[in-house]
């Protein structure tokens, strides 16, 4: 049985495939697929894109879906085996993974950082949890490691904008916020674009690196694709001659300050401006996985600019979670 | 590319060639006429009968919908041009219209008054903003300023139990409430029933007054369709002859009592009884655009009794927006 | 119009009827039996399976359904006949209902226990409520007092278990919890398994008697089916040869103990372990409705047994419910 809730699913080769096949898809559609198969969503957490990509892409497929909210209208699930369940958790994921197995066809599950470490994040717990007791093919709608299929959504889009991702530099720079965030997106950004064969700069400000294990598995990835992946402080430097510059914030945060964003000055500077477009490639682009803060993460200038493909990149999430689908159910 | 978010998208004609095709459709359902199209609905407030009517007017279609609850399932969501967003909303207007674009056919949106102001309820930031972003039809869910499907189903409902809207004696009357409540309704019962011809009163206590900008709108209409508008302040002069009872809370209180209503028993009197239907004609018909607080805003006795159209005036609801859809696409 | 919100709907033989046919739909799915039909689902409570169940129940019929949360997405509901409507109940059944089955052909309702009583559950006020001014088939997603589609999919599972439910020794066990619960499920066990000719044994500790208005319609269907009904509150001698053993969690509770499960002892021992199947029979199986609370209600060494037909259970929900909405229709 096929899963994909992480890129080792799919693996550099099996990523080019599915990008291929989503560009296929966005060309032509492939009528109904999956006539009559089920989704069976779970969110732990708020969703736009996410929800609504992945039910036009079942309703376009022939299928339907089913988008249920942990905690809102959904019993709150316990994951953690032999757990006394004396707290406000009244399911455990031994029981809801199964039972929704018997009703869809296939399962999506949605479950952020706990916000527990990076050891609890790289453990993944929540939705490995759901795909050891599920019996029907699971795909993540985003969890704590990894957004799988927002990476599949970034390649297509440097794929349409240059034709290729092999050797295209990609500059993963960090941006403030006003709340810690989790990891998942910029993890997935060098993961598949190590494995998609790109020149990857990520930069961020010292104290904001990401995890060893992600990065020894996009090291791998970059061996295998012939891609090539830096680490730097210097956003300046890493942003010379980039052909995406892609904005995230992730991590812990210095103190805020009164106005509830950032404390240093010199880390609001991160926050990507035309300015900071002066030394990219002239046909550089601009993704960042969405939802942002404007004027926070990002400037309006930068968004409202010929440069974002913010909305080509959400749209790509629906070709490829498409594709993904197919994939799973042995159509691809 | 057609929007309908307020009655000047139809105006007076359009809105008769819209009443006259929802009879036909409530005659015989159209089949399948946006076949594999989608509706996305945005709820920033809560709905049964809009969220309900809209599902099942788009399976009715041959097509589907998915309904998002802002702050619910949904990122809180900011509409302002150049905010810093450093407080609790995480996404902007400015990504999320067109990125749902990209996904859905036709996109619907709820987004009450804000309670900032006469002006700002005319301005109807939210919606407009959705209106100037989006790439496809726009539908309202109910704004601040109007409520355009209701105004539509009020005056299919009026046609059903007349044969005609023109210079039937429509009576807006304001009731009580608990709460000071929007008046997005109440302007669209005016403009509507203005642009379809009716003689309108409407009546409320002194300081309820509907908008300016609101009432210059509805004459215009009025002048068009051969309607006339009166206000009043007299409730018994004002039902004398009606054919249409339609009571409707809005606006700002008294002082609450101490059981939560209404401060003085002057007012408590608005309140719609069997003995407020004792001058009306013969024939004469109660509407409420629901739902409807019993024995505060309309009496039991009213809304159990025959005078009462407010179960097909709901189900009306169904009818207009099939024919909405259809109009929005093309196909009318 | 039929509805289906108690079991004495349908009594022994129309339960035998739909069980039957539940198995049948099982072995061969029936197909679009119910095209173009709309199911309304009003949730006053949260759920996992009965909302996916309900919802693919419908796709696999050939209809759609649209499942609403009341006082989330939906304006929260008044259900008393006269209230003067000034809390914070925005809309009564007297609207809802009727507007509802305008919308839609069939309307399920989730509502719980309100926690006021013995008489107030027996009297099923919200659930009644709905079937009184509904004008479509109405189904139970379970009330203050039953949860038939519960009971049905509890006594398909026990035919498939032992090939039949006459005289197939059902034993009833209140187990621990950490806050007092409702009696709609061992209420429908208990009704379910009577009406099916099972030899019931309810055992609990004293205090937690099931009230008097169901043991006494268990009694006359046990009479018709030639069933068999005991109570009991030594739960040891109950569970001698049993071939079902059904744990659930219901009624009031000894005071909270420091870790917030209950106090006693003597009571913790009820919760089902391997023990407790010492003297049941060899093809014994252990059975609850599910969300349950492991290590509390029933240990993990139960649950992840053999005994276990839990998520067989669940899945059957499935197929009951798609036999009690083609007999609502008049399919069956």
């Amino acid at each position: 049985m096929r899963h994909f809730t992480h890129l080792k699913d799919l693996g550099p080769k099996g990523q080019a495939a599915l990008i291929k096949l989503a560009a296929e898809y966005k060309r032509n559609e492939p009528g109904a697929l999956l006539k009559g198969k089920v989704l069976g969503m779970l969110f732990f957490n708020p969703s736009l894109r996410t929800r609504t990509s992945f039910e036009v892409a079942m309703h376009k497929l022939g299928g339907m879906s089913v988008a249920l909210e942990e905690g809102s209208g959904v019993w709150k699930l316990e994951t953690e085996d032999g757990a006394v369940m004396s707290g406000d958790k009244a399911e455990h994921v031994r029981e809801a993974a199964p039972v929704l197995s018997r009703y869809v066809d296939v399962l999506g599950v949605r479950a952020f950082s706990r916000g527990m470490g990076q050891a609890d994040d790289d453990a993944d717990g929540v939705i490995n949890a759901f795909r050891r007791h599920a019996k029907v093919p699971m795909i993540s709608l985003e969890s704590a490691r990894e957004h799988p299929c927002q990476g599949l959504a970034d390649m297509l889009t440097v794929q349409e904008s240059f034709g290729q991702t092999q050797g295209v530099k990609v500059v993963l720079s960090w941006a403030p916020h006003v709340r810690p965030l989790p990891k998942a997106v910029p993890n997935s950004v060098l993961l598949h674009a190590a494995a998609a064969g790109c020149d990857v700069t990520v930069v961020h400000p010292p104290g904001f690196e990401l995890g060893e294990a992600v990065r020894a598995e996009a090291q791998k990835y970059a061996g295998e694709s012939g891609g090539k992946i830096r680490y730097s402080n210097d956003q300046r430097a890493a942003l010379e001659g980039a052909h995406v510059v892609y904005a995230k914030a992730w991590g812990p945060e210095p103190r805020a300050s009164e106005d509830g964003i950032v404390a240093s000055p010199a880390l609001r500077g991160w926050m990507p401006t035309l300015k900071h477009f002066e030394n990219a490639t002239e046909e550089a682009i601009f993704l960042h996985c969405l939802p942002v803060r404007r004027n926070v993460e990002v400037s309006d200038e930068v968004l409202d600019s010929e440069f974002a493909r913010v909305v080509d990149e959400a749209e790509n999430r629906m070709w490829v979670q498409m594709a993904a689908l197919a994939w799973l159910f042995g159509k691809a």
